[in-house]
Parts: structure tokens; C-alpha cells; sequence
């Protein structure tokens, strides 16, 4: 099958980059005006960018991949979901980390993921404003800026640094289950980072930043399809917060070296 | 008054740039070092760094300045409390950040203010990871990396970004009252963000990238006193989480821009 073979992976990995680096430059533009536009405005901005970078890295793929199929977060909450198929799928988060974009917090980015046979096969995590490109292809790899990257070695959960997110739910449950897991895992870990973006904690994880990582009930496979390759690729572990197998379609998701996975699971047993 | 003109607070604060580059480097090389050695040799290599820097720090300044006071973290762990008076007090964090400093996690800074009638006059906040320095003299604004910075024009709580920190304590009652306020006020803004560095969130909330920010049981008055010249610099407040003045001893700060101060104060009411 040419499609799958390692030269076509490499260059659908050099394509993605291409749209990714693309998209960061309307992301990176956006990104220094939301101080100068009122809040109506502001939310204009933010979805003329989310649509703009979404269209662009779309029609970028489409025209060099015409078979393939593609899910993205602003197509879906326009047009509803698209089921996941076996056919190659670009999976795309034109802009993770939309808050952190209209405050100006750092943490933004492109996330474009390809799926074949419904496995993240590429990952591209794009952001434009620190300029770090995290990339990983299928048994060959992470890399960050071209450089290889690995999750830390970490093997003691107290000595952990955790990443988690307070998500955009709140009601009562939502907000009581999130800070009770909080309370629970600050007892365990060494300390907390929140910084806003999935695909970004993702990466952190892949490159040894951050030591254990679960978020619940985020957008859409869109946040995590690319994080999660990279993950695997630089030697860690992406699965169900409560240990089952990793559902890209489930928004749920937990992140970690291989050492520390069973004792993360363990600590977030019965909160998930 | 020489020492106090003008002249010679632009000549304090490049003579704090100049020191805080100097330490920028010894953090960068530490920085990308720590994955590669053992948990004892990190340990090792941060007490390494934090004293190196400070050392460096105290040594440029000093030449400089023979007759100004100096307070830093390392000296008074080693010594004890030094009094702040009202003579030019240096006040020195060598490196803010020192668990992020140890993952690899990109907020780590060199923090340096100087107190003049034990106000803070001065300040430089400099992260030598992504580059960023934040500059501020008392009456001549805020700037980075020499660019005028101003806090955000945010009037609404429920818009807000948040930052705190869940700090180093793990006891249940200090544990139970973080994750308790975390709780209520999650109901209260938009979205919370930790990144683990003290001086880092001051500066997030002077260049508007955060809305307010608060935390209690802090290491000392070097995590604060280059922030704060900054925070009000670029037109924002500093003052104790209860609302009362800001206390640059007391280990408790809370920052925003004017606007937000009252309903903030609100929020935290009961709970600090």
C-alpha cells in the first residue's frame, strides 16, 4: 500500500508542517492584536482565526491528498461529527488553547494529527509564538525543532510534576469532581502546572517537561490526535485515565513514561 | 539625594540587567542539563545554580554598589533573616521557578528588585529560557524586552484568567484550603492557570497576559520585589490578598489591574 509506506509518512509529515507553519503565522498575528480589539471583537477574532487557519491547513491537504478524509473542530461544530473510518483521516485543531489566544497567555497552538486504520500514525504540534515545532511519525520518532525528544525517567510519582486543566464547565459536579482529583493527586505528585492547552501538555509529556498528564472532557479528538503521536513515539504511553486502552473519539485522556502509568492510574482510580 | 535621582535608577536597573543576563546563562546551561544527570545530581545541580547565581548576582552589584544592603534566597537560608531597611536594599531571587528548573518546564527566572525607603524601586524578571526580560523603574514604566507593557483593560471577574500556585507544602489543612479556594473560584473567572513561578505570574499580570493572581506561604520577599515595581508599572496593583496594603515581608501577594482589585478581593474573602 503506497500510501502507508515510510516515504509517503515522510512526506505527509513535511506537508503537515507546511500547513502547520502556515496557520502559526495567522495564529501568531492574531495573537498580538486580541490586546487592541474590544471583548465583541476580541471573539470575532478569535473564530476568524480558528475558521481561517482551519480552511487554510485544509485546503493545503486537500489538494495534495485528495482521497483522504478529514475531521477538524470548526467543520464539526459547523457541520456535526464525522465518524472516524479506517481511511487515512486528517484530524486537525486549527487553535488549542483558545483562551490562553485572547489573554495573550503563550500556550497556543496548531495540533494536526493523520489517523490510518484509525491509529495516529503523524502528529504536528505547532506553537508559533515560543516557535517550538513538536513532530513524531510512526516508529521513527519525536522531535522538537528536528531534534529528537524523550519523556523523562522519572519513576517515583511523588516526584512528579502533573498537568491537568480546569476545563470550560462550570457547574457544581463539574467543578467539585475536577477540584476533589486536585486535592487528591496534590498529596501524591510534586507539584501542579495548568497551562491551558492540551496538545501542548501532550508534548510536554513527550519531551520530559512534565512527568503525568490527564485531562477529562475536552473538545474532540482534534486536542489530542497529534500530542498522542509524538507521546508514543518519544518512548510514552497514551491511555484511558482509568487504565483501559487510549479511545481518541472518548475525550478522555492520560499521558505518562512507561514507568509511571500503573501508580498514575492507581492515584486516579475511582475520580475517573 | 544622588543615589535616589533618576540617573541613578537608570543606572541601578542596567546594572541589574547586566547581572540577570550573567545568571541567564548559567540557568540556560543548567537548564538543558538536569534531564541528563541523576536525581542526587540534580539536586546537586540546582543548589549549584541557585548559589552561582546569586553569588554572581551579589558580586556584580556590590562592586558596583559597596554601600546597598542585599537580601537573597540562598544567603538567608544559609544566615537567617536579614531586616530590610530603608537604605537600597537589593533583594534577590537567583532562580525563580526551581522545580520547573528541574523538569525542564520553560518558566524559570531571575528575579532582582531593589528597595529604596523599603519600596520597591527597581525590578528586572528575566526568563533566559524563552527570552523574555521584564524591565521597571518606579515612575517610568514597565517594558519587555524593552517594549512598554501595560496590564490587561479585562472589568469582569467571570472573564478573568486566573493564576495561583499550589506551592510546596503537602500537609491536609494547607492542601484542603488551596484546593478549597481553587473550588469557589473556579465558579468566579474564566479559566485558571499554574505555571510555578511567583515572579513569572507578577509579570503575566503586568503585561495583561493574566487578569489576577494571587498566593499565600511563598518563600520569601525575592519572589515578589522585582514583580511588583513591574505590576505597577505597568499600571496595575499590588496588595495583600485580604485587600490591605501589600506587604513585601508578609510571604502573601495578590495582583490586577485597578478594575479587577474589589471584585478579586471579594472572591477571596473568608479564604486568605
Amino acid at each position: 500500500m503506497v500510501d502507508t509506506a515510510n516515504d509517503s509518512l515522510s512526506e505527509f509529515l513535511a506537508s503537515a508542517v507546511d500547513a502547520a507553519h502556515k496557520a502559526g503565522e495567522i495564529i501568531r498575528k492574531g495573537f498580538y492584536q486580541t490586546k487592541h480589539v474590544e471583548h465583541k471583537g476580541q471573539v470575532d477574532l478569535v473564530t476568524e482565526t480558528d475558521k481561517a487557519c482551519e480552511e487554510l491547513i485544509f485546503n493545503h491537504l486537500k489538494q495534495l491528498y485528495p482521497t483522504h478524509k478529514f475531521i477538524g473542530e470548526e467543520t464539526t461544530a459547523a457541520c456535526g461529527t464525522t465518524e472516524l473510518t479506517d481511511e487515512p483521516t486528517w484530524i486537525v485543531d486549527p487553535l488549542d488553547g483558545t483562551t490562553n489566544f485572547v489573554h495573550g497567555f503563550p500556550f497556543v497552538c496548531v495540533s494536526i494529527g493523520l489517523t490510518i486504520g484509525k491509529i495516529p500514525t503523524i502528529g504536528v504540534v505547532y506553537n508559533p509564538i515560543i516557535n517550538e515545532l513538536f513532530t513524531g511519525i510512526s516508529g521513527k520518532g519525536a522531535f522538537l525543532n528536528g531534534n529528537p525528544i524523550k519523556v523523562s525517567s522519572q519513576t517515583e510519582l511523588i516526584s512528579s510534576l502533573l498537568a491537568t486543566e480546569a476545563g470550560t464547565k462550570r457547574d457544581k459536579e463539574t467543578i467539585d469532581a475536577s477540584t476533589n482529583r486536585i486535592n487528591s493527586l496534590l498529596f501524591k505528585v510534586r507539584s501542579l502546572r495548568m497551562s491551558g492547552s492540551c496538545a501542548l501538555n501532550l508534548c510536554g509529556i513527550a519531551s520530559g517537561r512534565l512527568d503525568v498528564f490527564f485531562e477529562l472532557g475536552f473538545g474532540g479528538p482534534w486536542d489530542v490526535a497529534g500530542g498522542a503521536v509524538i507521546v508514543r513515539e518519544a518512548g510514552g504511553v497514551v491511555f484511558d485515565p482509568s487504565g483501559a486502552d487510549f479511545d481518541i473519539t472518548s475525550q478522555r485522556v492520560a499521558a505518562s513514561n512507561p514507568f509511571l502509568k500503573d501508580a498514575f492510574v492507581d492515584a486516579l482510580r475511582q475520580m475517573v
